[in-house]
């Protein structure tokens, strides 16, 4: 094992797939490990007994290493890293946070620590905090978004250039032509979320998985900026945001307008009108709903040929 | 020649230097061509005669093939025009315009004509107007950007997808590892704006150049997005239209906000606080200003050596 993330997580291919709320659960995250890669149980949309529910039919489905991803924003932080060290959980991904407040009790307990930044900064803090690598996520990302906007391209080359840590890039990569890039620009692997939605195995509703599909450029949408930027796909719901956000509505009116549970709604339930639809603008990219093991090995082939045609002579110059 | 960038411009490496106002006269264009790129003289920012003597200048100054980049949203395109065939210009870039305007009366007039787009439904309509070429600009792009926000990691396997034209990459783009990644993603070449303002041969003021080698990221923020859409180096004059924007102030107040002659007052005149600082999101990774000799040599390295890394064991996977 050469590659530098495969080394760490134990696994195939340097493959991770992004720990999404209401999209993967333990049947996600499994296939993914049985197929090579890392595979992510999202805990943002979990109570604690759910989650540890799922951690629990994850170890049952697979004896590939598999992890966790726990957004530090809630008020039950505490309870999910219990269930984590409890359930014996090997791998967690932190996110929306500071990388210092878990990492040491983390590490302590024998458990590798990611955390997700979306600039070079937070890439030192996380180095100082003692991670064991980062994922970089760009503006192009689904869900949760970085403040700056800056897209993968440039973010990628940035953390590369202050940290010797293994670097995963994130936002949007959805094929081998894409992982390939990113690991030339500094990256040691990737992860996908979008493309995971889009599986036979992700919990997302299926009218969801539909809207990604059809998903062209311009339909994702960094939006409800005043509060935490996330990336949504336009319905009807985007559009009200956005109409509010132009007219200039206050931060209270905005947590008016979104209400409660509107992710599940949409990313679950399947309300593509009214709901939350967090996606990734390689959406448009994306063009039909396959099993998780034909996804990574289309990802890999992809990969390979592309790797294997930057020798041509078609990429010859001067 | 295998590059179709290369054949098509009959030049040695498919870098574009980016037609930029205030930033791109006739020395910056011609010091691109004579070290083997593609040099546009920036035409958004001249008054007809002061054009007509770039394009005079440049002819003396150069053997080598440049062009020209004429946006479509001056009242005075059809006099830039006549200049263009009055001069022999031989390659001319249109942006920010409609592609069936111009194309068919450059063709006949045996003018190589590349349309700037921001996705992949006006690649189509770039290539039914019979363009022979296309500029995708990402989302991380300085100046003048499009309104549906993808970047250039999923624009340009987007474009690739709809149409055989040859595609240039823009947005990003400053290194020879960039260069490599926009090729695998699909293009043929690239260009390259925010890199070349900090050239010693560009127009820009010492103090907007500074500005740019100081940047780091977050540093640039799509603005102006009621009127047309433009990404800025954040100054007071930022602060100031994002503060209104939040406030949700009208399209009006908007124009009257921004006033009129910032872009000169900042790029030219070296107005750093006052002025409309156009640059991309790559300004966070660009370190000094170089000479045009230096920084397509440094692209042209970093390439070749890039390439030649990734048949390297550090790229296996699997």
């Amino acid at each position: 094992m050469s590659n530098r993330i495969c080394r760490l997580f134990k696994i195939k291919y340097p493959i991770i797939q992004g720990g999404m709320i209401w999209c993967s659960g333990w049947k996600l995250a499994t296939a993914v490990s049985n197929a090579g890669g890392l595979g992510l149980i999202g805990a943002g949309s979990m109570y604690p007994d759910v989650f540890r529910e799922h951690v629990q039919k994850a170890k049952k489905a697979t004896n590939k290493p598999f992890g966790v991803n726990i957004p530090l924003l809630y008020p039950n932080t505490q309870e999910l890293m219990n269930i984590v060290i409890e359930e014996g959980v090997k791998i967690v991904f932190t996110s929306a946070g500071n990388p210092k407040t878990w990492t040491t009790l983390l590490k302590e307990k024998g458990i590798t620590v990611v955390h997700v930044i979306s600039n070079s900064k937070f890439a030192l803090k996380s180095e100082e905090a003692g991670v064991d690598a980062v994922v970089i996520e760009g503006f192009e990302a689904g869900g949760h978004n970085g403040r700056e906007e800056t897209t993968t391209l440039v973010a990628v080359p940035a953390v590369r250039k202050v940290t010797t840590l293994p670097i995963i890039a994130a936002g949007g990569i959805a094929t081998g032509k894409a992982m390939l890039s990113a690991m030339i620009l500094g990256a040691d692997g990737v992860q996908m979320g979008t493309r995971f939605i889009a599986s036979q195995e992700s919990s997302a509703h299926d009218k969801f998985k539909a809207e990604v599909i059809n998903a062209k450029e311009g339909d994702t949408q960094l939006s409800l900026k005043q509060l935490v930027p996330v990336r949504l796909i336009r319905n009807d719901f985007y559009n009200r945001v956005n109409e509010a956000e132009i007219k200039g509505d206050s931060k209270e009116q905005m947590i008016d307008l979104l209400g409660k549970a509107r992710a599940k709604k949409g990313m679950f339930e399947g309300d593509i009108i009214e709901g939350e639809l967090e996606a990734g603008q390689v959406s448009a990219i994306i063009e039909k709903v396959d099993s998780v093991e034909h996804i990574i090995a289309d990802v890999v082939l992809e990969y390979k040929v592309a790797r294997a045609q930057v020798s041509h002579v078609k990429f010859d110059i001067g």
